[in-house]
């Protein structure tokens, strides 16, 4: 990272949390939410790290994020329930509807809690790891604002709309598996366009519906509002599964936009005053099913499995799904958090304008 | 279909049960066992329909499969069950693992089931549509026979491992998602071969790992089990996503081979005598959440949303997952079910040796 920075974990965190402390956050909720935020810039989804913390700042300004807690259960069973989220932080609210799929799951074996009336919550794999303290599987999906371009449409109707999921191993790294469920992330395109260079086929659509390899065009009709957006996973029409790709993402829409009666497709981010985003968290017990450390090993022996196999020529490794995340993980707490020059200058930007200082100055 | 033929649902489910009872299936099985098949076919799955019913003869002659119901629970809480399948037809126990869930989550508003020991259990569609007649949204995967290579691998270590999820609708088609986690079915690339064409890359790798365009090479390294195999939805490396596809198969074997103690990986039919598959059943009932009526036609709306948006330049209709196969099974009731010749000449084949009449003779 030749022009960016590199910053330490905790004086990345205490910036965050003093900057959210100003805006009227209080301090617990304020490390939770920056908990999610490093989290992703040390498991290397820089897109949904502090690099977002400006969005979160904007909504707390303009109040359609609520500085405090206003979350309530609305409806409970013994293995579900629905919070309203109260427009607070989706982190906040999250958190404690993942705590409490964990509390049911601890209780009677499943928990299926979604939310309601939420904001974006960062990462979908937050949530999904915090199953693993508790030697349970973990999942969590969340809807987002329109990006992604149904199978033979040429308008963005639903989110990127991640799945995460997570269970836990014994000696091997545990499977934590977080994906969106688009082919690239919006980052991508960005990514081409400021190196002026043509995208693969199967990334965007533009604004007639066409797989576009132009990434000014297709960035300019989204801004425009003329049309276009991301290919679900799987490209555009059916040949290569594009319409599996879609399905998923009109999936995490129904359990986390329709189960909990939150926003779904257009409407999340429609009213600019309430995005009333939705959740889904669930948490699965596995010793309700067999003795946890049969569980555990024999997660590590499918991980091995797929690890010792042959290796395509030219390739030297296989992965799990979290192995990448980890070693990053442990890389950038000691070597330091990389982050490039316009987050930084945009985090530089937010603590002058609150009084905050950056640590890096 | 010019060379096949067109066979009435009720002749080919009569010759199919017949054949079934023959081989020593209780009625009411051979009626469970025909109903799932016979739905593949309906539904334009034809690879899972009557065309695989030599797998279940041959293997209720080799005895891997058993004729009667030898299933039991062996472990069950409100939410949660574990059935031991005791090699009996994946389609009697999977049915009776999908009715627990139902009424698990009719009881307790969520209920999943995983079984170990079973055997195929056909399209996985089938129990996820089972908890729409009661209102539920329904989930069912299953692991199967290694075919899918992972992301960097040359050795087909995964199955296809589908992933199914229904929710019911109120005027719309409910939303049935059947998906498998390779970009393409086996028998795609089969079709590729006969046809001497080939393949797009991004289906399938040879036995070096490469992404292949020849499927001769691909079906001959399979078949010598040189290596090779499927490329999961995505496709090779990690370019356009291959690796999310590979982590949603490992995340099916994971929710229904490890879960419930199955096999998993290569160790599904690595056994010849006690192929030893998995699956995993999951309901959950909407009106834990919200009232029944307003979760239905949110769907609706999502539903009309995606398929009211604007088309691609070309393209006339925009689809939702399930609508296709609805249309189709309309059809084909009316008008009976196309089969290939070679599906005839082998259903043929398996009633003369049995003594069953083939109706169309």
């Amino acid at each position: 990272m030749a022009d960016g920075s590199v910053i330490q974990e905790k004086a990345l965190r205490t910036f965050c949390e003093t900057v959210l402390t100003k805006l009227g956050v209080p301090p617990q909720d304020a490390y939770v939410t920056t908990d999610v935020l490093v989290l992703a810039d040390l498991r290397g989804i820089g897109s949904h790290g502090v690099a977002r913390l400006q969005r979160y700042v904007t909504g707390l300004k303009e109040g359609y994020i609520k500085p405090t807690d206003h979350s309530t259960i609305v409806r409970e069973t013994k293995a579900t329930a629905l919070f309203d989220g109260g427009q607070s932080l989706g982190q906040v609210v999250g958190k404690k509807a993942m705590e409490l799929a964990i509390k049911k799951a601890k209780e009677t074996a499943v928990g299926v809690v979604t939310v309601r009336n939420s904001n974006h919550y960062g990462i979908a794999g937050y949530y999904a790891l915090m199953a693993l303290d508790h030697d349970l599987i973990g999942m969590s999906m969340t809807n987002a604002a329109p990006l992604v371009v149904p199978t033979f449409g040429r308008t963005a109707i639903l989110g990127t709309n991640p799945i995460a999921i997570t269970a836990p191993t014994s000696k091997e790294t545990p499977f934590v598996f977080d994906m969106a469920t688009a082919t690239v992330p919006r980052g991508k395109v960005e990514v081409y366009n400021r190196q002026g260079k043509a995208m693969p086929k199967g990334y965007a659509v533009d604004e007639t519906g066409a797989d576009s390899t132009d990434p000014a065009r297709v960035l300019n009709a989204l801004a425009k509002r003329l049309g276009g957006g991301l290919l679900p996973l799987g490209g555009a029409g059916e040949e290569f599964g594009g319409h599996k790709g879609y399905g998923l993402a009109l999936m995490v829409d129904v359990l986390s936009g329709v189960l909990p009666g939150a926003a779904t497709g257009l409407q999340v981010y429609g009213d600019e005053k309430r995005p009333d985003v939705g959740h889904f968290f669930l948490a699965i017990d596995p010793a309700a099913f067999r003795p946890l450390d049969e569980f555990k090993s024999d997660m590590d022996r499918i991980a091995r499995e797929l690890k010792d196999s042959p290796k395509a020529a030219g390739q030297e490794r296989i992965y799990v799904a979290g192995e990448k995340s980890f070693a990053r993980m442990a890389k950038y707490r000691t070597e330091g958090i990389p982050l490039g020059p316009k987050v930084v200058e945009n985090l530089q930007q937010i603590g002058a304008e609150l009084g905050v200082a950056w640590p890096g100055a």
